[in-house]
């Protein structure tokens, strides 16, 4: 369907900076469509237009990967509706991939069911379910992502390799490691041997923190005389006091995250600190909306040779204040104003940080 | 087209509550297609699926209005191009408004030549090129939004009520008056006097600050024996310290507003204080996204008796977390929680308040 | 005694800068000799070195005035031993005062027995009762202070003008106005009709607000053609949070106001600002360290054509600091540096205001 | 002279608590009698009586340390006072100690001339002659504090043990070792191994990184096969961002420290924690005032069997406030309402963290 594309290990192996895309979760919440708590995707069949819209945003912005939005869409969240929904998924996927010069991953999580019983067998089963849809809706790669146990996603990966294509598999977890206590390094390593072309972690964390976690698997590969490509897809909000648990066990989660929310200054440092660590998947998780991902492709531009076609309405660091009516608006469009300015809350009782729920 | 609709007065006068929409230029500027710093809506042609969108999420939110996207769309701000915005973007908030109970408004703003020239007929052309078009697509009512002098206000709604259509009037001021120092009551008493049947404020101020501005209309009509209806649209950023020029002194506009973004739980206070002070029509403007309209929904659903569309996916003071798989975070699904919350940024170094660039 | 001194109204009528000096309570209380919620000065009796070094301190600092510490030092608070503690303060204060070029006032302050019983007989009484000592003791002048009410401050003010001494009195009021909502500038007009030669406020509100209360107290005596000295002697706490009833209603009084503390550099601003509002008599209340004093003194030394004894242990503005090993260090001994810092917490929960607990 | 007394390590090797002193210089700068920048202690032989007091007030707190205040009074920083300084600095410490259980401790700290020269033969000569006045004036132990190097510190205690008298040693170092980059655990052993009895840290970082350094130290003497007694004194500000350097490089150094100076409740969480760590001697450094002490000796009496003589003056946990007139106030007087309160600073602009100027 699009020929000329190049996948994405051939990307990849050429050096070249791969943008993924952004958060879908608690972006359609509030847009309308995502019911929070549950965080299940059936709106792929009840309203499409608003995930095609998503999806063409983040193409706009300069993602080279639409994931199909099937988080949590295994049998055992969804029910009869899982089907509908993956196919669904994937073809907006596509859809939108083909309007630009992106590829179609399709991605599954974590269960459900591995919490009380780790039963390999039927969560495989779960896993090659998702999967026959991918093979028949053909898409470009894989995705294992959100993963909090490395046993469970070294099943995904090895699931996923069936198919022949390749693979990525990201883990939602920090510098701590697993939720069995396995380190970073070592759950890199039981990744890669498992087939996982692509490593990193995705979500739970702040730009800092999995940045800090990316750099311990990276560690643990080369340790272990392995390679692979590095990934990373962190949450668009600061977590400096998340905890083992991540946002989940913050307070303000999931409903009062806005004081947060990352700038695109602030990806703009990150996207630049996850190329210097060697990182060429570079994405993002829940809070990342489009200006978030543009800011990625905008910082890179210069390594990557281009801007993405949402820049056209965006001058670097806020260029485009130069036209504003304000002399004291005008002196903002620069790099150093942005880059030096700490950002208020006008919220006076606003504490800096916050003390994580107690943790499992 | 709508026959069975309720037109705008008649709603009002019989003392429903009429739910605004939110807005374009920050919301449609993150998600890839304005211009920071021009701000002018050119997506409408260019990219119709997107304000198609947008619409549809304030119309799921509850909006019971959909204003035309003409933000500074008159000629002297976009040219040539002028004519082709204000018609699509009527054809625009038609096609969704006429899927839903919601009424279309025509939106004209202060123009630039103001400023410079105070030029009263030249103005009022401006104004009146606008107008022309609205009455060819057959707009509900109209809003002449974001004045900072009420004398060129008071111009656009001599302007708009040569139509006979409703008009609605709100400034962009803040307790301490008009640009040239008139003080709020008097504006309203002019607003009124011009023929406009609802005033109000919208943008440049938080919710707090624009509620004490109303406050202020409010005795000013009656001090001076005059009657309106009162509406509300005001930012969705916390802006307690950004002086008299409203937020686009305070030093994180445009680019790094993203910790004073008001959560849901501020919104339903903020649409209960309206309601409290009389004011029927409340909505936001930059800064408001669809969840928040939603919010306004949802505090005022036992006074209107039903829910807006988009409550589907969101359960009252966050009950949707009643599923989550922790037992802490299930504990957030009830009103004290989030009402007595106060969100940490996570961001270290953040102050709570910013002292505002020099203002004019 | 002290036949060379001018006289209070002397200094305060040819234009001089009067210092008053600090707080005992707090002071002491963190010196371990005072009792935080009896607050009483039993200490001038018990440990009179500590209330001398105290007073020596404030000397140094620059003071023109030693105050008796017999704040509630009257019989309804202290019993018997009332007569021993007024005479124990007073040859305290004398004996420091001797020592350099500062006058001994007597003070008194609001009594228990008002709020229950306004008995203006038995009050006075009381006041008279304290007013028999400090004539035998032959201070120089006397305060009035810490009064709620107006009312029963006009009492205070007719006892001691019997005496034939000058009488100052200040009020722990905000800009909210006394007890019995009687607005600062009639608290005012009250006072210097009932004898007061000087008046002012102290205690309860930090630095700004205290201004701001003086503001309207001298446009009360404006407005209703009268004439007095003014006096400030705020909090050293920073307390823009703290509602009508000042301090005590927050929540960290009095065990946390650490985070409160004013820098000398923000008093140095605080004695700036009463100068140009016309105050001629500047100290301190609460949260009042020597050094506090001291940058009054310092701040207004050009006016004053001298700097305090203390001052040649620090130099102007952290000049001192030139003498420092490290360059970063020394970099800091200039008055730029300090008018500008933003000083933080080191407390990552800390927020910037309180909400008070609830007021009479 | 106090023959009765037990001596330090008496105490120690029993398990008794010793509680240590506060701080000199910032208190006596406070009070206007040191100069910060250079922070020499002249006012012994100045104002001896302003020292002395500051003494009676940490016995009354509960100290039973009266460490002489020689801090940099090695000849190389005082020139031809140096002996004058020490002599009148043992007077001091000797008088207010006979008057309560305390012992005196004679001070060195590390000399201007090692960053330049780093003779130890003429370094160790400038202690030499301040261990002559301090055994000539018979103080009861000695203490080489506040030493950035090893190596120096070492030298010191070599020094010092030549006396026969017992010696502690701490270093103003923090987690990530001495200046050299010796980590504290290896700093442990040269000084036990050079004679210390008692080691630890004092100065320059707050009390939960000085506790963390002192974590280890203590690891470093047990996998070394070593014992000694631990000794904290950290600073009286909370100082977690202030990097390796420590206080002096953070931008509020020293004049703009007050929203970081420590409540009392925060000082017996670190009493507390301190204790549980196996540390018996507990004071306190700069920032320290007498309340602080007191908060030591009074989260410890249980374990002491006994409150100091300042506790007449101060209920457990806020108790005294019982007797304050407004409800609202009474009900603070309890240990869990000043154990969870966030104090706020009044400061709207205040972060709560700041960064450290460039370190060397």
């Amino acid at each position: 369907m699009t020929p000329a594309k190049k996948g994405i290990l051939e990307r990849l192996d050429s050096g070249e900076v791969v943008v993924g895309d952004g958060g879908f979760l608690l972006s359609l919440e509030k847009r309308g469509y995502v019911n929070a708590g549950l965080w299940t995707p059936e709106v792929v069949v009840e309203h499409p237009e608003a995930v095609r819209q998503l999806h063409t945003e983040f193409l706009r912005a300069g993602a080279n990967v639409m994931q199909t939005f099937t988080f949590s869409a295994s049998e055992d969240n969804l029910e009869s509706q899982w089907e509908a929904v993956n196919a669904a998924a994937c073809d907006l996927a596509r859809e939108v991939a083909d309007r630009g010069d992106a590829l179609v991953a399709g991605g599954i999580c974590r269960t459900s069911m591995y919490k009380h019983h780790k039963d390999e067998a039927a969560i495989k089963k779960l896993f090659r379910l998702q999967l026959e849809v991918f093979m028949r809706k053909n898409v470009d790669f894989l995705i294992a992502e959100y993963f909090e146990s490395a046993e469970e996603a070294v099943w995904a990966v090895e699931v996923l390799k069936e198919s022949g294509k390749p693979v990525a598999a990201t883990m939602c977890i920090g510098p701590e490691g697993d939720v069995h206590g396995v380190a970073p390094g070592d759950c890199a390593v039981q990744l890669v041997k498992a087939g996982a072309s692509i490593i990193g972690v995705n979500c739970r964390f702040g730009p800092e923190t999995s940045l800090k976690t990316v750099a311990l698997l990276k560690s643990g590969l080369q340790n272990a005389g392995l390679k692979a490509h590095l990934m990373v897809q962190s949450l668009g909000f600061h977590m400096p006091d998340c905890g083992k648990g991540g946002f989940v066990d913050l307070p303000e989660y999931p409903f009062a995250l806005e004081p947060r929310v990352a700038t695109r200054w602030d990806i703009q440092k990150y996207a630049r600190d996850a190329y210097n660590l060697g990182v060429r998947y570079i994405g993002g998780c829940c809070g990342f909306e489009p200006y978030h991902i543009r800011a990625i492709a905008e910082e890179l531009a210069p390594e990557r040779g281009f801007l993405p076609p949402a820049s056209e309405k965006h001058g670097s660091w806020g260029s485009g204040l130069n036209m504003h009516t304000k002399p004291w608006v005008r002196a903002r469009a620069r790099r150093e104003y942005w880059e030096n300015l700490l950002p208020a809350t006008g919220r006076p009782f606003c504490p800096s940080l916050s003390k994580p729920d107690a943790s499992e």
